[in-house]
């Protein structure tokens, strides 16, 4: 009986999936149409308004046939996906991102030319002597193994101890996790927080790695933009207005590369609340924070629940090529980011964590990299000034300065590749960060020589 | 005129949108009264036969009806994940995997019993010395900054040379990667080559980090098994039936962890032509290729297409903390590997990355680690072959032994808690390594006393 019964229901099955995808060839040839009209009407391929609408069709839906919100949603963008291929639509091509000027200035630079980096974000200071010594002497101890994918406990206590200083909040470390630099503390969190499909807020310009962790996750990323005429503040309501049924997180990151930006503890926490009503997690990446010039809120520092904390020991203590930083977040999603990481990694190497103790122990060196590079955002900041064409903002933190040109016809593409070939000043064009093409960063990881040089040759070119 | 035809067109995308959700609904309601029937008729909750036949079913749908396949078969894959979570099914849960056993050896040697490790695949040997010496000249000479992601040119120019004298094949430095260590080599292949929903075959026994990537991935794992029966040699046949239309890769791993397997020549070129026929990628893991002994054969050495290499410096030199590997492909795949570490991690730190350039001069040193780790092997084996009821492949390769009882009621994972905590020896049940519950493995990554101390041990706690 049973089997009968088995057999008619998996014919059932085969129907319905069937079904499905006659469906699915059925949208495909409405979407050409569409597709065509789009072109006839010079209308862009990418229509965020009918993929809200279509979304919230769907988990309205979801809710009244009793299917899975997020089994509806994922296929709902398995769909959208294949209509924006068969449209021909490809996400972000004019984007040009700091590592591709970075390949471009080192093919100049062997090719003989001296070329000036104001392009990668890394200080050109060195790491602090213990950190290099505690390295060494770790690799002579032999502590080049394996280690808990978590992090050294050593480590983890110093953190631990560390981040009750700075910010007064008392942790455990099973919520604290060693990554191989801040870059892969966010994806990690994506990895763990989002599924393909589902989308996460961002607030424009910012660090393109957002936007390709995102991308690499199959997960969608829906743009907050700020401008220079606001301070580069973010607003409230704009952020409630963007979130989609789809929207898992809110990325922020202050002091901002690469405006600079650090938001006020009022803005902060409105942000926090607008995540927490909607239940969204916060993805706060502080990797600037040794690099604030005026007071500079933590998300540790709120009582917010559902946050993830990402940061990195690259800039504050010129850590770059060591490759380490840490999250911090509720245990739980601790635990499933550190499955990510067990699945990709294994562990940071050893004896780097037992640099990263010397680190944590060197708040001098961290006060005097500090110190230097406000005045360089000073000097660097006074200097572009000079140009009567550009509107810059003064950084409350981090090590950039994020120019916008108020000429007609300015084009950042254009002018980064004519500044490196003819000027031999690399720099990053503002379409890195966002819909910037009238603004350029300038990266101040270099001595305050090179940077008054730099500028120099770039209001050369500017002009 | 054509706002019109939008508008139209849009209606129709929106009502095929939910009659693509009404139809999952009603999928689901079958789905779970063939829940019911499985439950009652005691039956699995996976059939594999099933979603095979789907997956035909599929293709050939969208080849007549001119629909994208990866669409189709994500699609696919996105209701078979619902019906399965519906049907409460859930992968793995009895698999113990290396990492566990690890994790709990270290919490009982935090509190101070002394366990013999015969747990982690970690040789016990220091890195070269010049591998030391190198690392810290690199620290010393401010080696500490980003690199390309690739790697150094001239560590990549020597691994070029490396790789020629060893397996006598060209290669151009466009075709290799630097990735940290073997395991991000693997999760950059699969990353790269596969998306949500494909599936790839595993030989099993196999090192469990192939399934948590693949399911990592969103990918189906196909399981080809092979028995100590079969001198652990798999089945040309079976690898035949088992490919799907969703299948994009073979994974294979020779020698072997954990069963120390090296297949001959011919049984590898037969593997790469049922993968040539058929469209899919070799992705050859020869992490263990330092520990061969005999005539081991290496991906490199037949001229097949589409393959890639992921290799570590952990075993042949020792330095499984320094996290630093490599993946050798065609020049596009490995592009495409590359975009997937830029996103998850800029590069290996670039100290590291010189000290790998020492490892591979370091022939002598490499030489010896084989030597021992066969002495060891010899030893080992002898030990364990002792007991009449184990059945024991000798191994050509690596640093494992994998033997399986043939006592009736063995289980491995009863066997392994029962042996660390009452003879405080830690061993992997070979549940971790495919469906071997009968299996376990030793690693011989100890001293020689360790390990006829711990076999001894093992030998009393199996009578």
């Amino acid at each position: 009986m049973s089997e009968v019964e088995l057999t008619a229901l998996r014919e059932k099955i085969r129907d319905i999936t069937k079904r499905m995808i006659i469906l699915l060839s059925e949208r495909n040839r409405v979407s050409k149409a569409i597709g065509e009209v789009k072109r006839r009407m010079n209308l862009p391929v990418l229509d965020e308004g009918v993929e809200v609408s279509l979304e919230r069709e769907v988990v309205r839906l979801c809710a009244e046939l009793g299917v899975n919100e997020r089994t509806g949603l994922k296929l709902l963008h398995t769909i959208l996906e294949d209509s924006r291929r068969i449209q021909g639509y490809s996400e972000g091509g004019a984007r040009v991102t700091p590592g591709a000027v970075a390949a471009k200035a080192r093919r100049l630079a062997a090719s003989g030319k001296a070329v000036i980096r104001l392009d990668i974000g890394e200080p050109d200071f060195r790491p602090p002597r213990g950190v290099i010594s505690s390295c060494i002497g770790a690799l002579r101890r032999g502590r080049t193994h394996y280690t808990d994918p978590r992090g050294i406990p050593e480590l983890l206590s110093a953190l631990k101890d560390y981040l009750y200083e700075e910010y007064g909040c008392s942790l455990d470390t099973s919520n604290m996790m060693i990554t191989p630099g801040g870059r892969f503390a966010v994806f990690a969190a994506i990895s763990a927080i989002m599924r393909e499909g589902e989308s996460a807020l961002i607030i424009e310009p910012c660090w393109p790695a957002y936007r390709e962790i995102l991308e690499f996750a199959g997960c969608r990323t829906i743009s907050v933009p700020t401008s220079i005429e606001d301070d580069w503040d973010p607003d409230l309501e704009k952020i409630k207005e963007a979130i989609r049924e789809s929207t898992r997180a809110i990325i922020i990151s202050y002091p901002s590369n690469p405006t600079g930006k650090i938001i006020s503890r009022e803005l902060f926490r409105g942000i926090l609340e607008i995540a927490s009503d909607r239940g969204l997690t916060v993805i706060s990446d502080e990797v600037y924070n040794g690099y604030a010039y005026k007071d500079c809120p933590s998300v540790l520092e709120f009582n917010n629940e559902n946050f993830i904390l990402t940061s990195s020991f690259s800039k504050t203590w010129a850590m770059t090529g060591f490759r380490i930083g840490y999250a911090v977040s509720d245990g739980k999603t601790i635990e499933r980011m550190l499955r990510v990481s067990s699945a990709a990694l294994t562990c940071v190497p050893e004896f780097i964590q037992h640099a990263a103790i010397a680190a944590l122990e060197s708040r001098r060196e961290a006060e005097r990299n500090r110190e230097i590079m406000k005045r360089r955002v000073d000097i660097a900041f006074t200097e572009i000034s000079e140009d009567p064409h550009i509107k810059v903002y003064k950084p409350d933190g981090a090590m950039y300065l994020f120019p916008v040109s108020e000429k007609p016809g300015f084009d950042s593409n254009r002018f980064a590749e004519e500044l490196l070939e003819k000027w031999h000043v690399a720099i990053t064009p503002g379409t890195g960060f966002g819909d910037y093409p009238r603004a350029f960063r300038i990266s101040l990881g270099q001595s305050e020589d090179q940077i008054i040089e730099g500028i120099r040759r770039i209001r050369e070119a500017l002009k």
